[in-house]
């Protein structure tokens, strides 16, 4: 097959994880006798140093006319200063928004051979760590308005929560479905208690499950939900979460895996064209210091793969060798523990790919 | 001294773990030679049951005149389908406002008897945890608009999420006030990099600090605490964020450390008129059965000791009294571990209220 690939290094160590991704991807082309066309486009901090902005139309215009974006990570302390409407964040949520990716699915799941960094009790670890979660990504209070003005003599801030009916109804739709792949469970998390978007939020999901009868739909407040991932993990299969809860869900459960460093994720929306992206973010502490863990990205690739090319077997490879170097006890520093052996971010990828 | 305080016992385990601490209030009143009058009301649930309203007046009133509030726990199923405005959490919330408490102290740390019971690995815990999450109370998406509309032909609903200078300012000097009298440090928890009201926290509490020069300050964003609090809580001493972000890591705070059953929380504003409470729930299915763990709930009224009348050493009496009957093997079913001895909550009280 033949596929366009809208590239975005990003920021920070975005540039070296997206290299190694960039072996895989060459070693699946040559394997499977499939063509991917890199187009490389900049967005965030780089875009910025370029060109001044951190979304350029031409980005939008080939992420728009590819098959598939895959990105490293944006921002930086050195783009602080930058208003607000011009951060490398604002260009990442201007991608998701602009290519109408609703869904962003987050696997959390534990490693066997990772299970020592997980800073969980051994029992609860055993319990097994395995879910989705599933997280509404262009609307909430990301994307409603925000205001910052002046009011009796100082200054007032705000940004609303908003979600519509259909924006909740495709964004459970997504979740049933991943769960009907998996294992037939749906925690749908909210604040039902406090707030009107969470009640409606409630209400559509409850409405939806009608079509899953074959799927256990049960809710849970967010906070309790941000407990009960450190408490017990197991009893999760999908988490169905808005906009920012799922932000902060989804990375307490990338570190009750371990380690944030190897957690993929995939955004989509109505067609099959999506962005991939690994969870972490562009760690510009150790940029270039050949440190970075490439897993999230080249895993992020499987995902690319799996949802938007539907080459199923090409995912598992991916997944498969990613094992391996880490059956062989391979790490990078972020994964180290004891009777490991700490490689640099290229032989990661160098290893990955071989075994491909 | 002469105190009146009102007692809230609400639904669920409320009354139960009430009686309990009454138990220590008498034992302290006793022992020091104090009076503390008691004025029983009724909120949430309780009050729905009794005539109709989560919230009456009396309550408010009687609130308003004493010098203090203790409050169980208040909510469960049985009231889901009041509407929204008379749900038993809208009575904890219009306590809040009506008493101005815009200040919620939630202390994080683990009882070394009960270091078994934490969900994270034993060097995590060997780190120590051991901070203080001021969450701000009164304002943010809990008490800005609440809307449900028709629009476009579908239901839309909205929460806003709103901050002003002067709340923020006073929130943040009760941190920083916080923060002197322990570790000195304060980590302001925001999501600056999306949201203008965190933009605004973020720049006032920046101002705040200035007048706390022995105070470090930093800033976390709230996807990368939610991690944090697992990987390395020892890092924290004080957590200042506000009332969305607060409620969802204070409970995953609370966690860490064990049982939720033991944390207690102060509310005040800026008069010594605060309310206390257990960060725990109402736990409908375990109450009436003498299971319920009321250490939350005393040590609840050693913060009022302490915050709102100044009795340091009384405090310091009734946290001693729990740590000894701890150490000395006694536990409620949920902080249960190999060699303990389960009690019901009312020999817990009463084992407490004797070591007093
Ligand atoms: C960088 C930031 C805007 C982004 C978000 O909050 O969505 C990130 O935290 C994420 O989760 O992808
Ligand atoms: C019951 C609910 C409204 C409340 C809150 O969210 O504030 C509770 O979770 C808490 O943290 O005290």
């Amino acid at each position: 097959m033949n596929k366009k690939i809208a590239v975005i290094k990003g920021d920070g160590i975005g540039p070296e994880i997206i290299e190694e991704s960039v072996k895989v991807l060459k070693k699946i082309e040559d394997k499977f006798g499939h063509s991917f066309e890199l187009i490389y486009v900049d967005a965030g901090g780089a875009a910025i140093d370029k060109c001044g902005k951190a979304l350029p139309q031409e980005t939008i215009d080939v992420c728009l006319a590819s098959d598939s974006v895959l990105l490293g990570a944006v921002g930086g302390p050195k783009y602080d200063s930058q208003p607000a409407e011009n951060r490398p964040e604002r260009a990442l949520l201007g991608i998701r928004s602009l290519l109408g990716l609703y869904a962003n699915l987050r696997p959390a799941k534990l490693f066997d051979q990772l299970r020592d960094a997980s800073p969980l009790r051994e029992e609860i670890v055993d319990a097994g760590i395995d879910f989705m979660v599933v997280r509404e990504l262009t609307g909430g209070v990301y994307f409603g308005d925000h205001v910052t003005e002046e009011k009796d003599g100082e200054a007032v801030a705000y940004d609303v929560m908003k979600y519509s009916e259909s924006e909740v109804k495709r964004i459970a739709k997504v979740a049933f479905d991943t769960a009907r792949l998996r294992g037939k469970k749906v925690c749908s998390v909210d604040k039902a208690n406090v707030l009107d978007s969470s009640k409606l939020w409630r209400k559509v999901v409850v409405e939806v499950a009608k079509d899953y009868p074959d799927v256990e739909l049960s809710h849970m407040y967010v906070d309790n939900a941000a407990m009960q991932l450190c408490k017990n993990p197991a009893q999760f299969d999908v988490i169905l979460t808005e906009n920012m809860f799922g932000d902060i869900l989804s990375d307490e459960a990338s570190m009750i895996t371990g380690t944030i460093g190897t957690i993929p994720s995939a955004s989509f929306g109505d067609s099959t064209r999506g962005m991939y992206e690994p969870i972490h973010g562009s760690a510009p502490d150790i940029a270039g210091m050949d440190m970075a863990n490439p897993i999230g990205t080249i895993l992020s690739v499987a995902m690319m793969m799996k949802y938007s090319f539907h080459m199923e077997n090409e995912a598992k490879v991916i997944e498969e060798a990613v094992g391996k170097v880490l059956d062989q006890g391979y790490r990078t520093k972020d994964m180290e523990s004891a009777n490991t052996t700490v490689i640099g971010c290229k032989e990661m990828g160098d290893r990955i790919a071989e075994l491909i």
